[in-house]
């Protein structure tokens, strides 16, 4: 029933290509010019958010918008706010006091490029901006949901959520964590952005029950989960000039992941157990749910 | 008509007290216990947040909620929002790639506490926190009102707001500024804020038709500036011990202010310009403006 090669069909391809595209166009729109002052930062801003990356977060928010019949419109400043989001971390987790690295999505990183405090503000605004576009305009069927989409994103966002897997990501760099310990950090530092995409680009719409909803969110744990065990065997598996990011950084850092605690095998078994269980919590949301299939299989097959 | 003297009476004492007790209490509940994991960034959170600052922004929202005859609790909520924006940039702003600054509200700043990196972090999940308090319950009259604060702390904290006026802050360090020059540099950096806890406090009531909204808005331009320049006035003429931040550190840092461009004499007599433009702004707000009144004075007239 489930069949990976569908990631490869033309038709999703092309929808992937359509929606980048489309995410693409909005979060140019919704970034301030670089001739507005401050200049240097707004350059700043755009060279960190524009022209990179795979958007997976703004495809899964697109496919779960799909779901929930919402309007396209909507979903797109969504799915720009979360990659607002995702993008102001990855700046911040590249400075020195971080993880302190000097290459993204194929470039210099923010502050080798520009310099430390600028890259600080970049994030810090590009944080702001994402709240803006959720608030600035109607996106959701009433402004109550859309309130409700601005808790979701803002707690994801925070010290309960991918700062908070940040934190635990420092704090446990160098010591040995089992599978459980692991598993908790991932579900802050990657997953609980993921699913707020999912979350987000669903409330737009007006299709799904809170039967529907928690189908999805579930969907969303396991897919947010499955896409960090990919990224771990990428980071051992692949180049860098595969990735566009550093390979390998991880073991270099002494940080602990899931080929560090179950090894390539057992990672790459998990990876296809919870692709499975993503693509089981689908089941009860039928054809509308087709993209999310297509991006799961995308995510766990994925080369870079 | 105008009485500074106003700012001395038990009565605005007891309010002022009374107040900042609110928002401590509200701050408190808001943030997340030091017991929650990763308890490391809570405690820090807590650290850089509760039992400092005088909590102007939050008295401001108070004094305009009380204008716009907003229930108290959720102009609570507001203010800590306002306060928890406030707090995350004095953390960034004295990290080592930004101010580098070792003292604030009288102990040691977040990062020489801590460390960088747990700094940083606790920037981060401040700003998402100030959005999830103000989209978790009801504050406004109705959700759409709401959806407007949010937009409203959004643009102030972001590239165009706040953090916009610390990268010129940061351009401008060692030039020579004009007077408008560096009035749009501190509208940016400070006054958006102030302007920001000003109509968020408003928001929460229902008393104000757009025309008092709009003389609230210019009530909290010169406020905001005021607020600034006599700021500047204490950096020279107040010591460490009484500012509780680092005296003196404008002119270390060669940093224009407005005792650089325009003097002691002339800056006491611009921040007594900017109070009566304010107080005139409130005047149509009749006696409900009592407090931003009081607000005004206790900010020029203030000691540290």
């Amino acid at each position: 029933m489930i069949c990976p090669m569908q990631t490869t069909t033309a038709d999703f391809t092309d929808w992937m290509s359509t929606h980048q595209a489309r995410v693409e166009q909005t979060l140019e729109q919704v970034l301030p010019s670089a001739t507005i002052a401050p200049t240097r930062l707004h350059e700043a801003m755009r060279y960190s958010v524009l022209g990179g990356g795979k958007r997976v977060r703004a495809l899964l928010a697109f496919a779960a918008g799909e779901a929930a019949a919402a309007p396209i419109d909507a979903t797109a400043v969504a799915a720009a706010a979360v990659e607002l989001i995702h993008a102001y971390s990855l700046v911040h987790d590249d400075l020195p006091c971080m993880d302190d690295d000097t290459l993204r999505r194929g470039k210099p990183t923010c502050h080798v490029a520009f310099d430390e405090a600028t890259a600080l503000l970049v994030g810090d605004s590009l944080q702001s901006l994402a709240f803006q576009v959720l608030s600035e305009r109607a996106l959701a069927p009433d402004p109550a949901q859309q309130l409700a989409m601005l808790r979701i994103l803002a707690a994801a966002a925070g010290s309960r959520g991918m700062a908070g897997g940040q934190a635990i990501d420092l704090a446990s760099t160098g010591t040995d964590l089992t599978l459980p310990e692991l598993e908790y950090m991932h579900i802050h530092k990657t997953g609980a952005l993921i699913r707020a995409a999912v979350m987000l680009g669903a409330a737009c719409g007006t299709n799904l029950d809170p039967d529907g909803t928690a189908h999805l969110d579930r969907f969303g744990k396991f897919a947010g989960l499955a896409f960090q065990v990919v990224d771990d065997l990428l980071d051992v598996q692949a180049d860098t000039m595969t990735l566009g990011k550093t390979a390998g950084k991880d073991a270099a850092n002494n940080k602990p992941t899931y080929v560090s605690v179950l090894g390539v095998g057992q990672s790459r078994a998990l990876a296809e157990e919870l692709r499975e269980e993503a693509l089981t919590a689908l089941e009860p949301l039928g054809p509308g749910a087709r993209r999310l299939r297509e991006l799961t299989d995308f995510i766990v097959l994925r080369t870079h």
